[in-house]
């Protein structure tokens, strides 16, 4: 079975990071992995869009009943229902998670990704730090040139 | 966006059963529908057979946290972890379920397929009566060769 | 820990089974059970009601996000947010369900619990027959005046 | 409507910890307010233990199915059988959160809260830091000693 890259990120996005998400789109399709995301507008739409146009598998888990919501890039539409609850499904999908920028929803799927053990690579995203200062180092720093290739070593890793 | 179409049936079903969900699975796809299920073995391999051999696209809303719990045949696998309560997202996600035969589960599909006003076709399932002795009429019986088609055109009814 | 019964029926009821979603509820305190429900109008209310009124703990599962849907007997509001799938809920939150009348929320109920392995009881609700015109027996049918009698009796009986 | 106050936390902590959720429990209930958490040990179980003490109402999710994982000073038990997707109901079910100490499980209960609007206040728990580096304000540090005191004025400004 292929692998399976969350890529989590704002569903209100900029040019810039658009143009960041959807390279990381094409390079997860490009790797033979499948796409999981949250299946609205912004860094969703654009990675669906460079997956999609390399030819990849991408999957939209949306937060609302309506499936018509979907960007038209996502292949396979699950309209969840369950409101903001879905940013965990899209963690369970994932084997490991691709966080872009820094809004409250990517940091619940952080959040998510942390807490059942899936490996996290950020780019531009928030920096945890615990109690006691140290900085949370489950969430591996990345340039985007290497985000993909990151992410897949880890997905590995952890499948080992 | 193309028809979604939910199949439904037992995950422990017999030979001649699975016959029937193979062959509705091939036609959902024929049609060039989606074929939305359970992603486990029985009814829904089978299913998901059919669609898959045919060149459909097959989703399947696992129970469980675990990927590898889906059959082979399904294409866009969710994990979701919610235990039973992934019969109600295998709903939502469809435009119209096709039911096959009479488990717990099946029966579960079919009373969340009525509450979201989802028109459900039958095929040896469940017959429910209101407290009142009248048989409930949402969901219309139909032998195996013109399930899908009665489906269709259920589907298109309801969404237009 | 005492026994949690589960009141489901309709939230949009007549007076007569407002009636005898009262005097169920009225028992379930009297009993020193627990009384779970949807936390809405109709039969729900009238049975929080009458666990209130006899001074009994109530708990109400809200399909919505906002907990001022309550009704005002509900004594833990837990607003889910997650739609008809709190349904689900519902029945994986009690020992025993009592379901009262027939309406599509009832019957997805009642068929959870079928599928969580929740005793039944039934009053004036679904009838439900397998493929081969069998009747399910695992839905209880009663009369009100027993009805939290049987309820107390199937789940001592199923936790024993 | 009282205030509902969830208490998030390690269900493994220490006993210094654990003295503190006890005095925030009971603070809680002492303020006419309801306490939702998680409903199993550690912080849960102390804050639970501290509010039941001083006679308030304890609401916990569990994230299994089976009641029995509950702490004994729970006093509405819902088994959810969500898995860790309940650490979102919790929020929802809350008007403010309150999280101690710094384990991934809280740290996705601080996001879902940021995410849902309800203001966080955060005795010795994650500093969260955006791209460009500046610190989330949306968690409000605090002491042990008006941790409730916060929490409740935060409430009702939010209501308001």
């Amino acid at each position: 079975m292929p692998v399976h890259v969350g890529v989590v990120g704002s569903g209100d996005s900029d040019p810039i990071t658009d143009e960041i998400a959807e390279r990381i789109g094409r390079e997860v399709a490009q790797a033979g992995a499948v796409l999981v995301c949250g299946g609205l507008g912004g860094v969703m739409e654009a990675a669906c869009r460079g997956a999609a146009g390399a030819g990849g598998l991408t999957i939209g888990l949306l937060p609302g009943a309506e499936r018509s919501a979907a960007n038209r890039w996502v292949g396979a539409v699950i309209p969840t229902g369950l409101g903001e609850l879905r940013n965990a499904l899209i963690v369970r999908a994932s084997d490991v998670v691709i966080a872009i920028g820094g809004e409250y929803g990517t940091l619940s799927e952080v959040a998510f990704a942390l807490k059942l053990g899936r490996p996290v690579v950020g780019v531009s995203t928030w920096s945890l730090r615990r109690p006691d200062g140290t900085r949370e180092a489950g969430v591996v720093v990345s340039g985007v040139e290497d985000a993909v290739l990151r992410a897949l070593k880890l997905a590995r890793a952890s499948s080992a």
